[in-house]
């Protein structure tokens, strides 16, 4: 993929992201995109590829954000990013590509070519006409874990608020401010540095101690503040 | 490696290709250079490192292809990329290495160096002698599996014909266009993006569950057509 | 923190060092960064990040060498870089950080902007006041086992003398040029490409097989050459 990209476009500052989201993980990689991406230039390019539709009828799509391009499989795979850089504007892939891409390595024939185009100043409109109905991750309701990161962290839906205790499983769990305030062993929640909320334990997996995945409920339990005297 | 190289050619663009060839696996580095060279520009300098005899008596070379040149240790690393941008004409490594050289870290030692002056400008012939006889993998007879990617692929020997099934320890296996064809856990072989014929199982492990290896045969079986009527 | 540093210096030239550090070890950091530095042009800015303590009390410090510049958490993971490029002088970060960093991530918020203005020519005294006191790394006394590596290499505090034998754990285990003198299996020592003697086994786990590890003493048996006759 990326000597296909520096053959398009010599002078493109190269950076990986990621190589260590799960196979297949649509919506870890769409976390792991959406958490980085004001941290860049503007007009960075972002190629994001998690397939598991490679050679099948799903569409290959090129959005435009407010400050960044999108070169991606139409999964779902930048409904978070949109969230961050949105609204996009989204146009199919047609032109391009490499000839004769094969059925099983779309990163290195379509994405990767369209990316180096965009890099080299091609703009969204030529590479394909405009489309209305990207697909959309469907998210889950509010207060939940999200995902598991590798570490073992509930990453959770909550971006909000200011709750001083949550609880998960029926077990409460302080919010500290960093991991520096709770011992080692000891479960916490924090903001964490993508501005959601985490549950964690310090040097240890909240995952297993708490038996939760995506989708346990995350109760916030906002702090009482009784009356004086 | 990369300090060395930038040390030498301030200017250069650095692209890893892979640091996840198995240790002393010189065939498996063979094939994944071979695959991603024709996809670099014009120019390229490729090195290699995969050096089992390191401190040894091996010899250090630089080959000069088609498109590309290359840097490696003479143990047969450059024989199947050899195929694909050959032939080459080899040299030698003996001049522009560092000086003083470690007996057991020669990719910072011997092949950066040489890299970052081929980069530079610097010739083959400027690096070293010719070399008439450079050691080439002695590769399987044809239609066997050649080796076994991370996930259990068989990457197999086959490059060319069109057969519509192939049988793997007494295993028929159908021909498909791509992954999206076979549902999950399936036998399937496909044309990799390599231009090999691969013998996979979706989302799973062809290695295992056909407890085949490098050298297991692969018997192409194909598609007889009847008279009509 | 790749876009954080791209944001503030778009020529920069980044090259990442390892991601193989274990978490939270600070000594491993220490010696990764302490034998690559001297490959890197005159110039390099180092950006090293291991840290436990973030979002607690340690301080963050910019370092300049003779040849380099460093930024890092101020926990001792700069102390055997300044064996190699030392003597440092230090300075407390406290100018071009984010504003608001967040307590989980210095990497991004802090030391990653730090680095960009450096690699722009700011100079360490804008970034802050000297610093006299630095946190360095109790080493361990001479001749033991400071670390082991990810293939289970002994990595010695031995930098000098010319033993033919050193002895762990009981065993003695001669020293050798390179790999390539010493069959599979059986145990040598050698001079490490970063200058410091290692004890390890030929295809296999030194660590392991002398049920070594950091601290273990190694005692050099230095060659007696007797009388003639």
């Amino acid at each position: 993929m990326k000597g296909v990209i520096l053959g398009i476009c010599p002078g493109a500052t190269l950076v990986d992201l990621t190589h260590g989201v799960s196979p297949q993980q649509v919506l870890e990689g769409a976390y792991q995109l959406a958490r980085s991406v004001e941290w860049f230039p503007d007009g960075t390019v972002h190629l994001a590829v998690v397939d598991p539709g490679v050679g099948g009828a799903r569409r290959a799509i090129v959005a435009q954000g407010r400050r960044h391009r999108y070169v991606a499989p139409d999964n779902g795979l930048l409904t978070l990013a949109e969230e961050r850089d949105g609204p996009f504007r989204y146009h199919e892939i047609e032109n391009f590509t490499l000839p004769d891409p094969s059925a099983t390595f779309h990163g290195r024939d379509v994405f990767a070519p369209v990316a180096g185009h965009l890099a080299r100043g091609v703009t969204p409109s030529e590479v394909g006409p405009e489309l209305g109905d990207p697909v959309r991750l469907e998210l889950p309701p509010e207060e939940c874990v999200l995902l598991v990161d590798v570490f073992g962290n509930l990453i959770t839906t909550i971006r909000q608020g200011r709750p001083a205790e949550v609880e998960v499983q029926g077990v409460p769990i302080p919010v500290r401010q960093s991991y520096a305030e709770a011992p080692p062993g000891e479960l916490l929640a924090l903001w964490g540095s993508d501005g959601r909320l985490e549950v964690s334990v310090n040097q240890g997996s909240a995952a297993e101690r708490l038996k939760a995945g995506p989708g346990t409920p995350v109760v916030v339990s906002r702090q009482v503040i009784g009356p004086a005297g």
